[in-house]
Formats: structure tokens, C-alpha cells, sequence
């Protein structure tokens, strides 16, 4: 199982074989767990697609018991991160947007916001090679294979890939409990942006905040401030959905 | 420890501290920690209120490694929860909010709706002595104290609390993939309000989405449509949140 990674549970390795973007090495299914309408799915799938699939004992799945693999795993080729240049080239941009994560580091969360920005139809995630949590088997099944359906950018510098945005005319919005503004006064119409979240407790970091064009903030209605950095971005991120919607419409 | 829940965690337990709801029996810190201002915080709460702490040896926080405990837990009394009339009654209700959870079973997204609740300033969360995680441990670390800040009311019949609402002159709301209007669509001012969020993966049940004045969805913009819970509560009640916010500035 060298440079392969495993993903756990149905919903996982289904949108795994759906998208294709994955190179699947090994589907194993355990023999006791009973085949339901999404087992069949998978056995369906994989089965189409020429991709091995094993029923094995419970024994199999014990160095994975700590997750909930529902007894379905799949060893598959890591994720392909994508580079930024690679991502501005892709196509041209217009009311584009990206969620920078800026020291993210619980892998729920990560996995919630992969979910959030795939059904909100952000574009990207841009994540820093260090100190942020990456991409990994608990990231794959807490997203619920989200992962699959939007380019992950891995970057060396969150301080250079800002500026390299702004260079692109990308807008840059980032989030801070002190901002003056609330989230829902910027118009996020007719723009390209990019809006950044951070540590669950340091929040974003001063350089990129400096290098920010907006900093707005979640108007917070209770002393107790301290809301899930995915349950804010799912806030922010809709409403930008929201205004692009309804605009569209008049 | 009969009679007692245990919680765990600086923040947890600092919330517990400060909010005075709950009884707190005892508080034991590991030995093995390093005093940081958090854990000095605790002890100056704890003297203040006569609360015994106790410096204990790592083996005392065995039993609950596999939470992350921090090397703080404390001892104390379980959550109240209150009635649905006992809610009504308290106060009069204009432009209040509840949060109605049928049949949410994941702990960790239980805590974040809670969080999420508590930042966005809704009146109570209601959820069934049934099929519905209850507030354990987990939840009180998950929703980092947050759960000290907002009345839970549970009920034995959703159908019955829904229609005590109606018959109290609220409005109630439910969510649901296939709904016409979206969640934007609704306007939340000048009303008692309830939203009803459905199971992670069943929704809100036949007979709830029936009695309900309006049934709303988040418009998604990806075939992968699966939001998490607590997630797509946050875009929704962020939502009647803005309304109210920029309707007041009017």
C-alpha cells in the first residue's frame, strides 16, 4: 500500500469512483456487514470500471477500526493538489471565488468546509503546506468525498499566493472578530475573491490581514463569541451565494 | 460520580465556571499539564465560587482518553432541561427564534448547531427524548461550553411542540432538498420563528414538513449536495440574522 492512501466508508469511496479523478487500487468490502442499496452501488460502480473489489474478513479493516469505515475501504492514489499558476490558467475567472484557509488544524473542520465550499460552488481551497492540517483519510471521510469535486491548491507561502491573487485582480477578504464590517456589507457581485479564515483559536494571521483588501467579521449576538470556523465560513460564503443569486434575477 | 456528568476541557469547564447554570462538584486538573492562563483562570473561578479542585495524577483521567480532555475535567451537575410551556411562559416572545432538530444523531455536529446558535443569538434549541442525540459529554466539549448559554428544551413529541408553536401564534419553518422557495426568500422579521432541521441523512420527517407554514432549501450548486447539518443551519439563520440586523438600520 505505498503512495496510496485509504479512504473509509461508503459515501467516501462511492463519489471516489464517481469522479474518476482518483486512481482507485483496491476496493475492500468486509463479509459482515450486510449489502445494502449503497454497497451494491459501489460493487455496480467499481465493476464498471474494471477496478478490483474484495470481500475480507473484519480482521482486515482492525488497523482502521479507530474510523467509522462502516466496512468499506479503498486504497486509492493521494490527492492531486493542484498548484495556484495551474489554477488561474485552468480558465478565466470571472465571479470567481476561493476560501483561503490560513492554520485550520481540526480535520472535522476541514472536512465540513471541503463539504460547505463544494455545495456553495466555490471554485478552490488553498491551504499552506505547513502548519494547516492536510488532506488525509479522516479529511476524506468527514468530507463525505467532497474532496473530489473541488481543486485543492497547496501553496508554500499563504503571503505570496495573497499577492499573487491580487496581481490577478482577485479581491482579498479576510475575517476578524475586530473588523468594523459585517460580512454581509461587502458585494461580492461582479468580483473575483478570495476569502480567508482562520486558526480556530489565533484566527488570521496579521501579514495577511494587512495584505487584505476587506476585513469583515460574523456580528456576534452573545458574549460567548467562539463559533466553528466551518459554521462561519458556511455564514459568509452563502450570503456571497445569496447576492449572486438574487441578482441575477432582477 | 453518581448523578454526575462529566465534562471536559479548559473551555468547557471555564463556561461551566462563568455561567453558574450547573452545579460543579469537583474540578481535577492533571498534574502533568503546564499551569497556562487558562488553567490559572479555572483555579481563580473555582476559589471564588468555593468549588474544590484537585491536582491528580494522569491515570485519573484514564477512563476519558478518548476524549480530548486537556488534563481538565470537571464533575457536575446534569444539563436542565427545560419545558416547552416553561420556555413560552418566561417571557414574552417578539421576533424570538428556535431551532428544531429532528433526529440529528452525530454529537460533534449537535455541538456546533449549539455553538452556531448561541453566536447567532436564537432563544432555544428544542430536541426529542427520542431518536435525537441527547447532550452528553462529547457535546458539551464540542460545543465548548456553549451549551451553558441556551435553554434545551426537550420534548417528548415533535408533532405536539410543533403544534403548541402554531397555536402560540409561531411561525415554523422547515428545510427540506425539494422545497420550492429558498431559505433567502423567507423574511424573518416581525415574527416568532422555528426552523426544523432534519436527520443527516433521512431529512425532516413527512409529518413535520406537513404542519410546517413554510418549507424552505439552500440552493446548491454542485450535484454533490450534501451539507452538513449544522452547516446548512448556520446559512440559514445567519440569514434571518442579516434581516434583522440591516432591517433595524433602516
Amino acid at each position: 500500500m505505498e503512495n496510496n492512501d485509504v479512504i473509509f466508508g461508503k459515501n467516501a469511496v462511492t463519489e471516489a469512483l464517481i469522479s474518476g479523478n482518483r486512481e482507485i487500487n483496491k476496493i475492500l468490502i468486509s463479509k459482515n456487514i450486510h449489502t445494502d442499496n449503497k454497497i451494491a452501488r459501489i460493487k455496480e460502480l467499481a465493476s464498471e470500471r474494471g477496478i478490483v473489489f474484495q470481500f475480507v474478513g473484519r480482521e482486515k479493516f482492525q488497523p482502521y477500526d479507530e474510523f467509522n469505515h462502516q466496512g468499506v475501504i479503498a486504497q486509492i492514489s493521494p490527492i492531486k493538489y493542484m498548484d495556484l499558476d495551474e489554477f488561474l490558467q485552468t480558465k478565466s475567472h470571472t465571479n470567481s471565488s476561493l476560501v483561503i484557509l490560513d492554520g485550520v488544524e481540526d480535520v472535522h473542520n476541514l472536512g465540513a468546509i471541503v463539504r460547505t465550499c463544494v455545495c456553495a460552488g466555490v471554485d478552490g481551497i488553498i491551504i499552506p503546506s505547513r502548519r494547516n492540517v492536510q488532506v488525509n483519510s479522516t479529511v476524506e471521510k468527514t468530507s463525505a468525498g467532497a474532496i473530489n469535486h473541488i481543486p485543492i491548491i497547496k501553496v508554500n507561502s499563504l503571503v505570496n499566493a495573497v499577492q499573487t491573487l491580487k496581481d490577478n485582480n482577485w479581491w482579498v477578504i479576510a475575517t476578524d472578530a475586530s473588523a468594523k464590517d459585517n460580512y454581509y456589507d461587502v458585494k461580492y457581485n461582479d468580483m473575483n475573491f478570495a476569502i480567508i479564515m482562520g486558526a480556530e483559536h489565533a484566527g488570521v494571521s496579521k501579514s495577511l490581514l494587512k495584505q487584505s483588501d476587506f476585513v469583515i467579521k460574523i456580528p456576534m449576538q452573545n458574549s460567548f463569541n467562539s463559533l466553528n470556523v466551518s459554521n462561519a465560513l458556511s455564514a459568509i460564503i452563502f450570503e456571497a451565494l445569496r447576492q449572486k443569486l438574487t441578482e441575477k434575477r432582477k
